[in-house]
């Protein structure tokens, strides 16, 4: 089955100049009136059609019967009705020109054959009109650049953001999305949810994300692609210029029984994928957390150079554990050159053996947390094969220092060396107030040894095309 | 050199009738003013007394220019005084009879050969006079029970706990600390940071902990241990009564390497001691989350009966990913019986396949959230294969539902399965409001997948034990 995508074929489904929804109550509250007011929420300019079979009017908006009864253009309707009932409104809008649908119901092809049955029946009407589908068991996209959002379930309001994610869950419009919101990183740009991809999948996605300017990194959740050697490829060419974080759900084998269950997705043998995604400058991630933790450090900090990296600790376990972390992350620890060790030493007592992971507490006696933390990654950062910087406190009134200023100087001084915050324990507000002002002037922060080191892999592995595109003359000539 | 320990040799560091603080200022605010304070935030009823050359008052007692002017018993010194002046401090304290002595300055073993032979001066004075030492490089003690705090960080008050902790960091007394402070949980009974470790170690501390009423688990951060065979059967002897959990720092090369300059720890090889804590019925953590996670799940619920885990979550993402990780944890994800079916079939569309993990979503739209967690998890629970239950959600408007109540009656009705919650999503002050009130009455609750199968995976090994009481007969006729 080939399918041609033109360039934006997607954009109905993100930024739609009218929509209309079919599944809102006017007595009560349904899924259809939460994703009227997740637009409502979000300023969606356009126009909302909502369907009710009364008409009359829903939500301060005129209801109509059916999209057949719409006498203006719609350009994406959002199907928030029970399962058996979306075969007959796909050939309704179809019959209507509308071109775009999101399907939400669940209980299709993941869903056993009578489910398969329906979800082919919605395809067979959508080729014949020249409809794409989104899902179904979708639940719909978000794009704060265009102030829309479809989502089941309540959304916060998210500031703009250059991440954009495409998932085979509904995950990120609903807890995480309120997260972002409430942290504000990682600053996405748009977001869809692919559901069982009877039709738009991941590929169409990339392809999208590839010409949207707003988007600069991409995150991916899938439970197996269809056509793996055309995603590779696409994954590959676009990786070249954006970097793209993938988890890939099922690895296990109870886990890929479980995602045919969820999505109908057949994962596929993981070694294969997980092999391809290597040749490829993709970035594998193993959770959640990893994936949310990568998109947050390509979203705030440049690419790295290489995959030296140098720490700087208030606390000696975390020297230790980052360095135990960073080996098992395949990164490199460079030794600290004579001239690295000159500039440190005015600050350190003479009888103090400093190397990388540097512990500091020594120079914070000398001079204070904060001198300490300046002149230690001042003369990290100046080290050549030192390519990224992590810098790791605890939260104690003790460990006070201008955070802001010294890693905001390091910061401007040395744009191309990625610098990442690290909190080993804190109380939780204490933590977002010290983070988020931090985040604001590029510097992601995290609450995890674990979270910075995948950031710093996440950051050098997005680097390789750059630096293979330096080091290979063949590949700059291809590109002329 | 063999050390004798008696049974409360360390009653002295967690609970003293009286203490002496070198190292506070009487116009300032130096680091033994934060011990003082400490002790008097968590209610200390015993005596202070400060030491300063000046005699006179601080901080509201009365100074005393040496210990050997104290003319009452002094149970412990806390030395926070520069490095150099610490063996004199040393031999003071003995000839002023005190015998317990915790030693904060760093720049001894862990720095160079002038350290080292600071260090061992130190330990030949207190060798001398019978005292036992607690460092260099500690930064105390913390007793619950007792209101006791020696950190040189401030701390929050935390409520009692049943979880004691000795670490070769003092992270747990400073950040970590009041995180748990705010978030109540793991609940702390003894914190003791053990630093370079030249008198007092982890043996000590878990012999302490083993005869300790209050101690019910025991966390342990080390970056080697001296002698590992002891340790070993130390640890094999408490893991039978009380779960033991061991983060090992140093695996790496360039960790161990970073241990020697952090503490002056010889890591020793990683596989040697991996492989021992196999053998006993040790529960391994990788990193400090891991360590968090397995002592919260073991404060809060009963060990577990096997190491089969049915899995009920509001998102199909979290069934895959759950199956992927509980697989990659060696945990077993049995089958539903026809009987469990039977029981959750009334509230599940006919066209839907249930199977483990289990996808609510169908049964949410026949009746309700609470519904179909309260159905799902009290069939699951019913299987006997199943040990240990995990419900998965997210937090938005829509996913609401009377968690407490559902989850709670699960707990009562099932006392031997324990039950862990798992947020995928939410805004960080939703998920406190939620997660709190599930702990405070034995549920514990995480923000992620990996989080809550670790949690799985240290019931699960703490139930080794058990059954290997159980079913060993042998075993049984040599504890007898």
């Amino acid at each position: 089955m080939m399918k041609t995508l033109k360039e934006k074929e997607l954009e109905p489904f993100f930024n739609p100049k009218s929509v209309c929804v079919a599944g809102a109550s006017k007595s009560g509250w349904k899924l259809g009136n939460v994703v009227i007011s997740n637009m409502l929420r979000f300023g969606y300019g356009g126009k909302i059609f909502p369907l009710h079979p009364d008409g009359g009017e829903l939500m301060g908006f005129r209801a109509y019967p059916s999209s057949l009864e719409i006498d203006e253009n719609v350009d994406l309707a959002i199907a928030v009705i029970p399962r058996d009932t979306v075969p007959s409104f796909v050939k309704e809008c179809g019959e209507a020109g509308i071109r775009n649908i999101v399907v939400c119901a669940a209980g299709f092809s993941d869903c056993g054959a009578v489910g398969a049955k329906l979800e082919s029946e919605i395809l067979r009407s959508a080729r014949k009109y020249g409809i794409r589908i989104l899902g179904p068991n979708s639940v719909g996209t978000i794009n704060t650049h265009g102030k829309f959002a479809t989502s089941l379930l309540t959304l916060d309001v998210l500031e703009k953001g250059n991440v954009s994610i495409a998932a085979q869950t509904g995950l990120f419009q609903a807890g995480y999305e309120r997260m972002f919101a409430s942290l504000e990183n990682p600053g996405i740009s748009k977001v869809i949810s692919l559901g069982n991809k009877a039709d738009i999948d991941e590929i169409d996605a990339l392809k999208y994300f590839e010409n949207d300017s707003t988007t600069h990194v991409i995150g991916i959740y899938t439970e197996g692609v269809k056509d793996g050697r055309h995603f590779i490829n696409v994954a590959k060419r676009i990786s070249r210029r954006k970097p793209l974080v993938v988890l890939k759900g099922g690895r296990s084998s109870a886990g890929a029984s479980s995602a045919f269950g969820h999505t109908g997705s057949l994962s596929g043998p993981q070694e294969i994928f997980s092999g391809a995604l290597k040749q490829v400058s993709i970035i594998p991630a193993n959770s959640i957390n990893e994936l949310i933790w990568g998109i947050k450090a390509l979203s705030l900090c440049p690419p790295a150079r290489g995959q030296g990296v140098g720490v700087v600790s208030i606390t000696g376990a975390g020297c230790v554990l980052s360095a135990d972390c960073l080996t098992e992350a395949g990164l490199c620890i460079p030794e600290l050159s004579l001239k690295t060790l000159e500039r440190i030493e005015r600050i350190t007592p003479s009888y103090f053996k400093v190397s990388n992971p540097a512990d500091i507490w020594a120079a914070v006696e000398t001079g204070g947390i904060g001198e300490a933390f300046r002149i230690f990654l001042d003369a990290f950062a100046s080290q050549d094969n030192i390519d990224i910087l992590i810098a790791i406190t605890t939260l104690v009134p003790e460990s006070t220092f201008e955070a802001e200023e010294v890693f905001g100087e390091l910061k401007s001084s040395c744009q191309n060396k990625p610098l990442i915050a690290t909190v080993l324990g804190a109380k939780p507000e204490e933590y977002w107030q010290w983070s988020k002002p931090l985040e604001r002037i590029g510097i992601p922060v995290y609450d995890s040894i674990e979270g910075a080191v995948y950031a710093a892999k996440s950051l050098s592995l997005a680097g390789n095309p750059i630096r293979e595109k330096r080091e290979s003359p063949a590949y700059v000539k291809t590109e002329g």
